[in-house]
């Protein structure tokens, strides 16, 4: 399960909350694109600014529409107590893993990091997969944090942040002779991921494989027959995009990709997040026929 | 109500949820020893960590107790709908001012803080304070971001950051000039509280005022009167305990502080946020004594 290409689906979001049939039909779009396993709940959709209720209700209808394909829903919260119900909620609905992020307001020392992976890891019946992404939570991961963490019996992957070769590859080798060898090393980062799955990479938690599962799977194949070339070419194809992601937020940028595909009815972010400008917009909509070519490509490439 | 001693309480916990009782004696205490007014649930009293329900409670609570006292609101909260929660709840309990974080997880634009100002201020009939925090909330509030949000009727007061002088003089000097004549503008940080009060801050938004409120009114005093000699005597007592608070954080410190000085029963954090090693308690316990003489000197200095 954490192997390959984890995507990250939006989480559809309405007035009146989650949108339970829309996260269903972008579900049932990944699964048929061939992904390894979906990342429900994930920075990109949107979990730390829903209700535990709402969560429950996404995790289930995320579950139910993936049928065979792993689950990995996202728990985090900024107290454990709420960590500990979402972990609950989570494997009530049939989660396959859970997608572990410690948030902060103040600042943690290095014992309550572990102390609190210890004790969520001591409430799961379902694989852990580590939550490393600083960028949000404000939590530094140490090579030593993560070995004490990895120790975990529960725990099975490490979702870290990305950053170029060899710094990324550097730490990878760093953290593979810290952690047992069942725990795989993944890159989140999309614009990161061609050359840390080249590099050695075991999986790639992927906010665009989320809404553009084609080219992200094809990408991973690709690196994971070594083929740089390709690799390349789809990851060319991308960059503006993830341009665009790096100015303006990921998160921001994937919500509003979902609208122009016509995957959701509202772009879904939470105030005080907001929709982007219209500008910003009209340059992501700019890039939609390159896009649809990379697909095609894909397609063309990689049809059965 | 934005000037002078605003001191912020612990908020008492108990594996039942808020201890109302508690809270009322802590506050009864601010009240006898003359503050000028409250911040319940402020960082030291655990807002981020409570939920909406235990929120509205201990406002209640601090609020009746505190009598013709005003007690200014925490309401922060990652989403703007909790936030809207918060001040309504806050409002019915009779709060007399409201203070108002940004809790981030995405990172936010400027326009994304300001617009969230906006719609906060938009729901408040009581006067606001802007909470500047970065080292909890993450934002970075330029000049430019406050002379906007000031400039919002509701908005009365900002609390910003401690700094050593000349630089917290320096950032007061430049916003004095952005923002209307009846914002006020407030330290935090309270080892910079004094030079800060001597160098023209208007109000002290002070973490040891909530645990110990004697020897805080005596240096606010002290300051508003220019007694740099008074001043510096106060705080030079209680540098020690400034110390243990950057050392091991202000929030963790008072919490155990409430307890050794009987105001609490049980140290008031939450998972994943976790009790001090006894060894750092000791040391914070070893400071008592230094602590009780400079409530001594306080009392015998300004005894009615």
């Amino acid at each position: 399960m954490f192997t390959g290409l984890s995507a990250f689906p939006v989480t559809p979001l309405s007035d009146a909350g989650v949108d339970s049939g829309g996260l269903s039909r972008i579900v049932e779009r990944l699964v048929g694109a061939g992904v390894e396993s979906i990342g429900a709940l994930g920075s990109t959709g949107s979990y730390p600014y829903l209700s535990t209720a709402e969560r429950a209700q996404a995790a289930r209808a995320a579950i139910s529409a993936a049928g065979d394909v792993p689950v990995i829903i996202g728990v985090g919260a900024l107290t454990l107590s709420d960590v500990i119900r979402n972990v609950d909620a989570a494997q009530s609905a049939g989660a396959s893993g859970l997608l572990v992020s410690v948030m902060t307001y103040q600042p943690l020392t290095d014992e309550e990091v572990v102390a609190f992976f210890e004790d969520v890891a001591a409430r799961s019946s379902v694989p852990i997969c580590v939550y490393d992404n600083p960028g949000t939570t404000h939590v530094a991961f140490t090579d030593s944090m993560h070995e004490r963490i990895a120790a975990l019996p529960q725990v099975r992957s490490i979702k870290l942040p990305g950053a170029p070769v060899p710094a990324f590859t550097d730490r990878l080798g760093a953290l593979r002779k810290a952690v047992p060898d069942d725990v795989t090393l993944g890159v989140s980062g999309d614009a990161f991921a061609g050359d840390a799955l080249l590099g050695g990479a075991d999986v790639w938690y992927s906010v665009i494989g989320g809404t553009l599962p084609e080219p992200a799977v094809a990408l991973t194949l690709a690196a994971q027959r070594g083929d740089r070339a390709e690799v390349d070419a789809i990851a060319t194809q991308l960059a503006p995009l993830w341009e665009l992601c790096a100015r303006y937020g990921s998160y921001r940028v994937v919500a509003h990709l979902a609208v122009l595909l016509g995957l959701t009815d509202t772009v879904a972010v939470r105030r005080p997040v907001r929709p982007l400008a219209e500008a910003a917009v009209a340059e992501l909509r700019a890039l939609l026929p390159r896009i649809a070519a990379t697909v095609a490509v894909d397609r063309r490439t990689h049809a059965p």
